[in-house]
């Protein structure tokens, strides 16, 4: 019987199941790439930086928020607080180094489908005959673009490109990070989106934006951004005539403007590839049970940003990966492959693995 | 039988053992504060700030760094990532009075006496028997002052006070905040110390400054700053004929320096104004046994910065915190006092109970 273990994706969680699996001592694994390990993030704005801090409390329980295994310390191995992607994507090939993880890189899976217990994974080189399938292809490479107009978020280079005055629509995470970057270039920054004022107090703090994102909104190099909340956009069309862009709000009221509008509308689950692998939710998530495997067929399992659980949002490294173990383990024993169990063990002293759900809160802000 | 605990110091320990007492349904205990709840950390130089810093991560496990009690964030609270001194003076204010915590202000203990198996705690107000006492006096009102001049890090209210270049004396995480608030401030700072270089890469992340801390000395604002590592400073004198301080090192060098030096030297632990109740290490430290509690008297125990057990060092609130449950445990079930097991649970839930130290790092870079 096959003992293949693949995994979709080298980013944050493909690397981070690896690593598992390695201490583990399971080795019949093969990670899938299709660009290179920590792609996304090396793809970031080369100035965006992590919203979680670094720290080193490791030592005494407390994991760095964004290390994808115990005693690891992203923030300490790159003496810094707040990584940009650039830096985190050298953890990640650093570490996948460091424990020789099969990752094949520049590998594009075209096709996965089933074949009786087994799944044959079909890549623009090769095929191969598995019996688990672990989706771990993230977000950022599939940004959402619901407008006919407007450069994505994950289609900047450096916030030093660009040039001028500009909207930005969208209110999370990454439409800050926009706002801050372009005024501190000392551009006038207009944001539209549809909540409520981003600095406004919030009971639940998983609603509310970071304490470093409310730090940086609170910074002189912010004066230049102009909140426009409670505003939804339904479309943003080029006038030849204007040699604008003209954006409509949902109350009707259309806005002028001349640089091509930014758009930080998030992104779809990676999942989406492999869309008859999963049941899906009206907001586009694949669906999975307890374990994190699919709903629809069996030994395929989801880890990685797009993870839900019931209510609970598992969007920042620091939550998915308190799943790597939980449903690693059940595969395991659902296949009868050995295992240390105290590596097993490590995981789960060191905050690194969430089986009972009801203590988590149930909403983020991403 | 007297049932009255007492608690030593109305900071961060004695805030946090008082909120932990009121959890577990136990009413009968005092907080004895010479100043004021906090004090400590409102005496703090104003643009100081954490160097751990505040996430909130405690939905999923990972209790804000600086928080005193479980699903408590005071960077949440605060709305930003590193408090200072006065925000986190604000903070313990404000649990205090959320948890109704008996606290004695402005009241000085001035001695503590046994008397068979209570204790006598004499203050300038009035006298209490007791049966347990938790002595958490901090460590930041009581500086060392090895030599005959220098103002010490403790007395500095605000950076903006200091004018010319100057001279600091020590290497830790005071100094390099006081090196990085003068240089920001445009005068040049000569750092003296007897380690390695600050940057140098360090195995043991334990031994080396913070993420936050390094990031700030390789910023733009931190040019100014000029570090003698390898230099012993053995004494500081001042000459009336020069108008000068002068400063001796321990391989015979004599540097001059106009201002008066400003030593990052330490503290004593705040412990030693009760001498006679603890056994003490050759480093000035008391000593503990496994539930830090006295080794000379039963029912006296210590928290906070100036906790040690074997090599490990608690000098960090996320460090120390995790021994509230520990020893407040064992001192309900040494005197028979019933108390709430669910609200002990939940420190364990939230990694606030370290009773098995075999994981934990041994040195700390305080």
């Amino acid at each position: 019987m096959t003992q293949l273990i693949t995994i979709i994706g080298g980013g944050v969680a493909g690397i981070g199941v690896g690593i598992l699996l390695t201490k583990l001592g399971v080795e019949e694994f093969l990670i899938i790439e299709k660009e290179e390990i920590g792609a996304s993030f090396l793809n970031w704005a080369k100035e965006t930086r992590f919203i979680t801090p670094s720290f080193t409390g490791h030592g005494f329980g407390l994991l760095d928020l964004n290390a994808v295994f115990p005693n690891s310390s992203p923030g300490y191995t790159m003496g810094t607080e707040h990584l940009t992607g650039r830096m985190y994507g050298q953890y990640l090939k650093g570490i996948a180094a460091y424990f020789k993880l099969p990752v094949l890189e520049k590998t594009e899976v075209t096709n996965i489908r089933k074949e009786g217990n087994e799944y044959i994974v079909q890549t623009n080189q090769n095929a191969y005959k598995v019996n688990t399938v672990i989706v771990a292809c993230g977000e950022y490479s599939f940004p959402k673009r619901p407008f006919q107009h407007g450069i994505h978020y994950a289609d900047v280079e450096s916030w030093s490109d660009f040039e001028g005055d500009r909207m930005i629509v969208g209110g999370g995470e990454s439409a800050a990070d926009a706002a801050f970057h372009l005024s501190t270039n000392g551009w006038k920054v207009d944001v539209y989106h549809p909540g409520k004022d981003w600095l406004a107090f919030d009971a639940d703090p998983s609603r509310s934006l970071s304490p470093f994102t409310r730090d940086r909104l609170k910074g002189e190099d912010s004066q230049c951004i102009h909140e426009h909340p409670h505003s939804s956009v339904v479309s943003i069309e080029y006038s030849k005539k204007l040699s604008a862009y003209t954006v409509t709000l949902k109350d009707g009221s259309i806005i002028e403007t001349k640089q091509e509008p930014l758009l930080c509308t998030g992104f779809h689950s990676g999942a989406s590839q492999f869309h008859s692998l999963f049941e899906w939710t009206e907001d586009g998530l694949p669906i999975v049970n307890e374990y994190d495997e699919s709903t629809l067929v069996p030994s395929v399992y989801l880890t990685g940003p797009s993870l839900r659980q019931r209510e609970t949002i598992f969007c920042f490294i620091y939550k998915f990966r308190q799943r790597f173990a939980v449903f690693v383990e059940h595969l395991l024993r659902q296949h009868g492959i050995s295992y240390d169990k105290q590596a097993l063990e490590e995981y789960k002293q060191s905050n690194m693995y969430l089986d009972d759900l009801t203590c988590c809160e149930a909403g983020c802000e991403c």
